[in-house]
């Protein structure tokens, strides 16, 4: 396992509350694993991800809601406070858009020490094609009173974490919510959105992580200050120990990840490629900017060569990335891949660790056996 | 954890090849943990599983099938070998059925000590509304020679397992192609079968664990004997250890599930619920016969009352059970449901250890809070 030096530090010291020192994993953190689940890689090919292979996280349960019933409250500093059936949403002017969205939790399994929690690798991403109108418009046609700042998303989804019983809420301010074109999403791949994704009706902030983009929406509240909700201030912070504030985890990290070459092992998911020649391929993203290189390296991060990238039209979705390899001789090798968006953010060539395990994104690291 | 007497009695001698005597699991398991995975078990409410709900487990990798170009060979004993176009498939008459499909290995993750696999602990299980076209009748077009007796089945899906590489490959007795009704499945949910599923045709023998069901087929070959390859010889099969021959894994053992009451912890997925009535509810399938009786205990087993069942019209599809509960003193407590079928199997209140970790049906537990 590589570890950053901080890591290597960390590791002469005590192991902070709510972190592992091992790189065992408890049944508690493989339940989270059996019910939540990664893009498994290979799926990588395909521009928009299928229903049922895009990442999934949730926090507390799926909730049991029905769209006849179900309404969305928008509230707090509006001049027309809102109380929306599913079908005055259908009926707003829509927008479909291909968005990537990645959880902010994604590469933390292999730090050490590890967060307890979701014990992610690298597959906690996918694309989706998303419908649904803009939230920004939507409180125009509320009315917003001189002062508002931000809105306060609440799901249905209720549950307790860290000691603190709640509905899961997040904030996003207006601004963001403009920048971004945010929207309140009821179609998923053309398809109404599934109970898994949030439906009927879900937040959708292309370029942020995915703990901003709210499942099972019930109401928006207008507000005039900082959200301080656990969702912020507890929860999706880095730190470098519990008594750090930290800062907050917002848009995605410049990432690349690559289709695993030949065939896996079952059990551990080796890989074994023939030799000759290959054309390696992936997806690159980041939610500040365009990707604008990726670089591969078929020897385990010495030497480095540029990909070819197809760079998508809109930054909010992935880009592909092709590079032809050749594999001469029988044996170990370990291929890599690192993209660099356009503000120069470059992924780093091993984790950076924080406690809470969020938003590491190293370069992808992908072990083969050349016969 | 609860350890049933063999376990306990393994556990004094050395380790099985293969198994690990710690409750903590790798990393590789994890990796198989993130990329396939099991049904939340609040998904336990729907009738017919969403898609991306349903439990996954995937041997190799999901192979880039197009449909267009994709082909179905039928060759052996048959007197008009075919080769078909997957419309020569959707012309086909159909048949539409919701069948249950759990994974052999489900409930492995609890034993010890433990096979190094796909950690599943209850929710490798969904239930699909599955379309497709009868097994029996194809191979009755194709014309079968005297003495055919069962069929190979071949995926398009290659990798490396227990150091034998191969397509994944099972076989079906033509007896049990009939008695089961089993058929090449091209939709699923109303919907094209997803890649993750198998698409674009997999094999469906309803009552039968999910190994038996090979996704992106290939090929059908007809034989006059019994097929050994790896997957019947090797893996699928209950085994006390490496050199008993075991017997093979085949249809699914009784067992019921219940949907989490309450509202979970983030982190120990613990329930805590309110003082006062509850409806429990879950689901209950056999691969043998239909569900005569559920047995709900709300004190850790000590004590059993009968759960009320719907019977499914269809032995095939689980049946919904709910029980009426009420929670009068705070504290803590552990929900039990165990389920019985028609030929008297019951769910053991424990699990009863093999070396595979293979039908792994002990009553399912709910540790919760009362407050």
């Amino acid at each position: 396992m590589s570890l950053s030096k901080g890591v290597q530090g960390m590791a002469t010291t005590s192991v902070p509350s709510g972190t592992s020192a091992s790189a065992e994993v408890s049944l508690e953190e493989v339940a989270l694993a059996t019910r939540n689940h990664g893009m498994p890689l290979e799926a990588l090919r395909y521009d928009t991800t299928p229903i049922g292979l895009h990442y999934l996280l949730i926090h507390y349960d799926i909730p049991a809601l029905v769209p006849e019933t179900w309404r969305l409250e928008i509230s707090g500093m509006v001049t027309a406070p809102l109380r929306l059936e599913l079908r005055d949403v259908l009926e707003r002017p829509t927008s479909r858009r291909r968005v990537t969205m990645e959880c902010a939790g994604n590469g933390r399994a292999r730090l050490l020490p590890r967060t307890v929690s979701q014990p992610w690798l690298h597959e906690a991403v996918g694309t989706g094609e998303w419908t649904g109108t803009a939230v920004a418009d939507l409180l125009d046609d509320a009315g917003l009173v001189e002062g508002a700042s931000e809105v306060v998303f609440t799901g249905a989804d209720r549950g307790i974490e860290g000691g603190v019983e709640q509905y899961y809420q997040r904030s996003v301010t207006l601004d963001e919510l403009r920048e971004t074109g945010a929207m309140l999403v009821h179609t998923l791949n053309g398809a109404p959105l599934p109970p898994q994704h949030g439906g009927p009706l879900r937040l959708v902030v292309p370029g942020w992580y995915g703990m901003t983009n709210v499942k099972w929406l019930t109401s928006l509240q207008v507000v005039d200050r900082p959200f301080d909700g656990y969702q912020h201030q507890r929860a999706y912070r880095t730190r470098q120990d519990a008594d750090d504030p930290g800062a907050p985890v917002s848009r995605m990290a410049v990432r690349s990840l690559m289709v695993p070459p030949g065939i896996p092992d079952f059990l551990t998911r080796r890989r074994t490629v023939e030799r000759g020649a290959h054309r390696l391929e992936g997806r690159a993203w980041s939610g500040s900017a365009p990707i604008t290189a990726v670089e591969v390296s078929t020897d385990g991060g010495a030497n480095w060569q540029a990909a070819d990238v197809e760079v998508s039209e809109d930054p909010a979705a992935w880009s592909r990335w092709t590079f032809a390899w050749t594999a001469e001789r029988a044996g170990e090798t370990e291929l890599c891949c690192r993209a660099t968006d356009s503000t120069g953010a470059r992924q780093p060539d091993e984790p950076v660790w924080n406690l809470g395990g969020y938003a590491v994104n190293a370069a992808h690291r992908v072990p083969v056996t050349i016969r």
